[in-house]
């Protein structure tokens, strides 16, 4: 985040970050509710949520009273979802993907540009026109903006707004977070593709209510967003959530990272698609034609998703055993097949999940168009708070 | 831990906590350097220290002056070992282990006794005869020993200091807390066997000043300690550092949880001497002798280490890749061993770990006798502290 734009986060202290984070993921909730789950009292409460309030991020729900002679009726507090809408972009090789998303990460429009190519120049040119077309659409947005978050894959600083290193973009050391800044007039957050879906999915999906949550992802690369104790893991040397990497076979194919057997040498789309190639002998086949080719009955084919839902199935069961997360989903667009590859995830995860940890659920689906763009966009949200600790 | 038995923890603030560990384990300590560690003041680590000082658990090191003419000098804060003793055990299927460590975790003097059975009450005798063998040794001890831990095999649940599952000992629910403490009148704290190796060596060994340290132990089982934001992962279900069970070889032999290719099927100890009995036809093979095989060239059982240590080194590199730990160790009694298996280990951490992962240095060692037990002391020492959060 460029560290000298304005505006400053609105949650500066332990307490109004607590209590603007539980009302925005999991509220409405009462004073006396918040006070309760947050281990702090009622009057610590009430003063953290006055200045939202005031400010129109929160407003009280009509009176409640749970049961007849309870005592003083309870207003529980809501976040005001438009009071504030936010830009999440996903860059890819070949586009970028931006949508405006409220305050509860729902999206209010969308809107994608194709790359010319991925120098930085180019990118940052067409991010800034993608911001006014998505400013445009609607004059309601143009004056409630003021924040946006940039999902990339590859290794983020976060923290400086740099990405270190791309591969898939072909990037080293790209500051994007402040000519995105300058040119949109923007505060903009910069985060590793992954982790910005994981933070969606932790506030705004599936993993509501627990500190400890992976998501992963599956489709050109294997990911994974680890969250423990409420936080994301980021590895003390940069590296985590790394599952596809993770070995299953070691005599396995070779991974573009030198190493045999890796998950993504057997499951990445790429993977699944270049092995079609050869047993077919069609050069131009598709993913989607692979697909198409294993539905309609070539046991091969067929085959090649199985062993990748294997795989997959594998390394998510490493994740659980290791760590023992509360919930786990796979998510990604490698999952538009998914109907080709859930039995053999969910037959490896429940052989291999050791005792209890197999309690742990697991939820298949495939991921929307927009998915990592809104993902972005809650990065973006997280602007509010100030910046958490490590 | 036995919640109404006397003394309660000494530290019961979150500060008094702070200071009392981060001597314990870092210390010697300046105040000055304490607060700026701790991020308090220093005015708040003098009122943290003043109890501890007072009733001998720290004392002042000479003072000393870093430069002429540099101000008042510095009195370093350091522990006093000796001021109190703990006792650790381990119970092991055939034998209890029992060490007198001081407050460093250095061991006074140990012993260990033979069980004739598993059953509870042999167990619950045995220790208590342990214990008193143990502070028979030396009349200084008895007086200032007040606080014991206990180490099981199996899922413990620390908080009611009740074994819930040890298949090993063919224990369910057994209470032993309560009644060690009855017996023995010390405080009473029962704690997984890997998880208290992990205490010790993030407190006393090679994680001291990290809070991302995972501790793997090679052995009759596989297990594993993982420290992430220095929090002991326990899994949402009861079920984590199990790398035990991570799947490295999907059409690898049967384990005994049932599932294929587990790291514990192919490198526990029972494991390696199975496979090796049934090349060899000998039916009464040791571990021992199946490592002199291996040591005195026969390549059949060569391989069969090779084996496992690659399969280790697999697993390793599985949470190395998805958590990403600053250190790693690699111990237990299979590594009496580990000429056998370093080169592996270290050759598969080499080709599998993920780019800058592969930076986290991996220490490989054996375990002395004690160090089981020695774990288990390091649990006591921790209920010098308010229990940790959850």
């Amino acid at each position: 985040m460029s560290p000298n734009r304005s505006p400053q986060p609105l949650a500066a202290t332990p307490a109004a970050t607590a209590v603007l984070a539980m009302v925005l993921t999991e509220g409405p909730l009462s004073r006396v509710d918040l006070a309760r789950r947050l281990g702090i009292s009622s009057a610590a409460v009430t003063k953290a949520a006055r200045p939202f309030l005031d400010d129109g991020y929160l407003h009280e729900l009509d009176s409640e009273r749970t049961a007849p002679g309870a005592g003083r009726p309870v207003s529980p507090l809501a976040i005001t979802p438009d009071r504030e809408f936010v830009i999440g972009v996903k860059v890819t090789a070949d586009e970028v993907i931006g949508v405006v998303a409220d305050l509860k990460a729902r999206i209010r429009n969308s809107a994608h540009r194709q790359l010319p190519d991925c120098e930085p120049a180019t990118v940052l040119a067409t991010l800034a026109a993608l911001v006014e077309e998505l400013l445009d659409a609607d004059p309601e947005l143009r004056g409630k903006t003021r924040r946006m978050g940039v999902a990339v894959s590859g290794d983020v600083d976060r923290v400086r707004g740099v990405v270190r290193l791309s591969p898939l973009l072909g990037w080293q050391d790209v500051d994007l977070a402040g000519p995105v800044g300058d040119a949109t007039g923007l505060v903009v957050v910069v985060e590793n593709d992954v982790k910005a879906l994981t933070v969606a999915e932790h506030w705004f999906g599936d993993g509501v209510g627990t500190d400890d949550f992976t998501l992963v992802t599956v489709g050109a690369g294997i990911g994974c967003g680890i969250v423990t104790g409420g936080r994301l893991l980021s590895g003390a040397y940069g590296v985590a959530g790394e599952v596809g990497h993770v070995c299953v076979d070691a005599s396995g194919p070779v991974c573009h990272c030198g190493a045999r057997g890796c998950v993504e040498a057997i499951a990445a789309t790429e993977a699944i698609v270049g092995r079609a190639r050869l047993l077919t002998g069609r050069d131009g086949l598709t993913f989607t034609e692979a697909a198409e080719l294993a539905r309609s009955g070539s046991p091969e084919v067929c085959a090649l998703f199985s062993e990748a839902g294997t795989a997959i199935g594998l390394a998510i069961t490493a994740v659980v055993n290791l760590i023992g997360p509360e919930r786990i989903v796979v998510s990604g667009e490698g999952l538009d097949a998914y109907d080709l590859f859930e039995t053999e995830i969910r037959q490896a995860y429940a052989t291999h999940a050791f005792g209890a940890a197999a309690r742990c659920p697991l939820t298949i689906r495939p991921l929307p168009f927009e998915e990592w763009a809104r993902g972005a966009a809650a990065v973006g949200i997280q602007t509010l708070f100030a910046p958490a600790r490590g």
